[in-house]
């Protein structure tokens, strides 16, 4: 096949592996960010929505729109507690929507916040989360430009809820897409993973443990900027595993681009605090949502000099190749152990940490 | 004194009425959109996020970014039930947003969508409001580009929240803003006021009344497109009148343009129906959202050709000029009755209809 017949079979693939969505009610699962969200956004929204900015259904949606061409994205933040060790739900809600930007490639110019506040809140706690949230958007050099601010009554929200939506300038002419993907490609990861989601359990006193963790929540828009200066067309896609972790992002990157995956454990950079405490909660540190980490695909004779570059970025010092693209098992991601043997990696199935962002 | 110092007296003055934030809690009346979220925004938020675009605190900011001119605006929706006699939700979050650009001048081009879900809604419900979003931004000439959703546990939402933000692009050179407003200008109204509000409470039943009231819920940027088109520079400044209705509205424009407003009551457009619903309830339909009105300040010679442009739009047939711009008395708004008497009409205190959007 050649390069255009071959994306179209891999898009009449997709469409036929458009996921059905048949639950009768939402539970916890779909805001988990594994499958059962997967196919609520694929199954539902998507079709209702359809247009070919969502289709693509990425971090941000690409916009050409008055001869520019922007990056436009949106998340809520329901995270609990609103504040944890290393952030708080304001610097989570602007670095969230500043990363969905930067993984696209595109440099983040404006965000704006919408508030949904219990009545009854502390005054101060608004406050603080307005300071929070400014101070994070002068580190990652974008402006607040607009909001909005709603109250509920008591019991129809928890303290206050976060949405931020934001706007950034692609860079380049990068075609950025799990398209692009080839066999033998590396994966890139930015720095130790699992912090956030950790740090957030801990602060909620689910485990009786006192470990020095912290959220790693920051911009990764200078991993992001690196990579695309350095690699240039060689980046083939880079990706923030939020909810879902590592393991969810390379599964959906294995199942668009048709490849498989092979992720080399022992590479993948992990402090030894988070590992411990992932063990003793049961949890697999891959699903363990990150809020300042980015991966990325580059291709082989690139990799070198992107890790090199992403590594002299600020927050970029533990970067890794952790792993690579393979021919196969087609849309599936291999792990390969410590102790040499191999096993399957699948999406997060279930919810072990809702309310994580 | 010349424009330019005019124009810096002007914003000396609203520097020094900067109003300050002194409650301790957040309380219902803090999201109802009169005096008390005007003190929230203007006297917390605004100055935790200092500037150019939020400073002007208009229904949009204004940007310019990689060459075009945009406005990028967000608002949350926590609407009260999610489904209406003439709308619901969904049709409610894209109007919003699609209608804050739209009186910014701004062409409605994209919107985002995010969700913030109540574990155990019905996914009819989800369904439902999708496909209502998905009309309505057909409606409007919108694309729903990008999304997100977030579950929270029972009684920490109520059924479903929807934020949505949305990026238009600025048509011609137009300075609108309330600086521009001059004594002798025409204020216009696009329709009749108040629908919107009285549904929401019949819809609540919290009036033994059966009356045929349906939202007004619809994009105004057939009314502001044409506005802009005939009147050109002698368009002073736009703005849709939703939470703290037609009152709190002009109450703010009297404020930052330092001059007085006297509205004609009996030109104010009002269905028979909202009138006396508004009366049983005492409740002033001044005060009452609107969700599909457009009210306008133009210059006098201009006044007639846009009445009649904005009458031949679909949803403009009711339109009227309401009243104009005086001299004094500075940042206040009179009402000459419907018996020649006259009152004064203050900004929103207090909080008649909780979560109206």
């Amino acid at each position: 096949m050649d390069l255009e017949e071959e994306v179209l079979a891999r898009i009449e693939r997709q469409r036929k592996l458009r996921p059905r969505f048949r639950d009768d009610r939402i539970t916890m699962v779909h805001g988990a960010g594994g499958k059962a969200t997967h196919t609520l956004v694929a199954g539902l929204f998507a079709p209702a929505f359809a247009n070919d900015a969502l289709a693509e259904l990425g971090d941000a949606a690409r916009l050409d729109i008055d001869g520019a061409a922007l990056c436009l994205t949106t998340d809520s933040f329901v995270v609990k507690p609103l504040r944890f060790p290393g952030g708080s739900i304001g610097e989570l809600a602007v670095n969230g929507t500043v990363n969905d930007l930067a993984v696209s490639g595109a440099r983040p110019q404006a965000v704006t916040a919408a508030f949904i506040i219990e009545e009854g809140l502390d005054a101060d706690v608004v406050r603080a989360e307005a300071s929070a949230m400014a101070e994070a958007a002068r580190r990652a050099g974008v402006a607040v430009v607009a909001g909005d601010t709603k109250v509920v009554e008591r019991n129809k929200a928890d303290g206050m809820y976060i949405t931020t939506a934001g706007v950034g300038v692609r860079r380049g002419g990068a075609a950025l897409g799990s398209a692009s993907i080839r066999p033998g490609d590396k994966v890139l990861c930015s720095g130790h993973i699992g912090d956030h989601g950790t740090a957030i359990m801990l602060a909620r006193g689910e485990l009786e443990l006192d470990a020095d963790i912290v959220s790693d929540t920051a911009s990764v828009w200078p991993q992001a900027e690196a990579l695309i200066e350095v690699a240039g067309p060689a980046l083939r896609v880079m990706r923030d595993p939020t909810r879902g972790g590592v393991a969810t992002v390379l599964n959906e990157l294995a199942g668009d681009a048709g490849a498989g995956m092979v992720l080399d454990e022992n590479a993948v950079p992990i402090h030894s605090a988070v590992k411990g405490a992932c063990e003793i909660l049961g949890i697999d540190p891959m699903y363990v949502a990150n809020e300042g980490v980015l991966l990325a695909v580059v291709a082989p004779e690139a990799a070198g000099d992107a890790l090199d570059a992403m590594a002299a970025t600020q927050g970029g010092a533990a970067a890794a190749v952790i792993g690579e693209v393979a021919e196969e098992p087609e849309g599936m991601v291999l792990v390969r152990t410590g102790f040499g043997g191999t096993r399957i990696m699948d999406m997060l199935i279930g919810d072990p940490l809702p309310r994580i962002c």
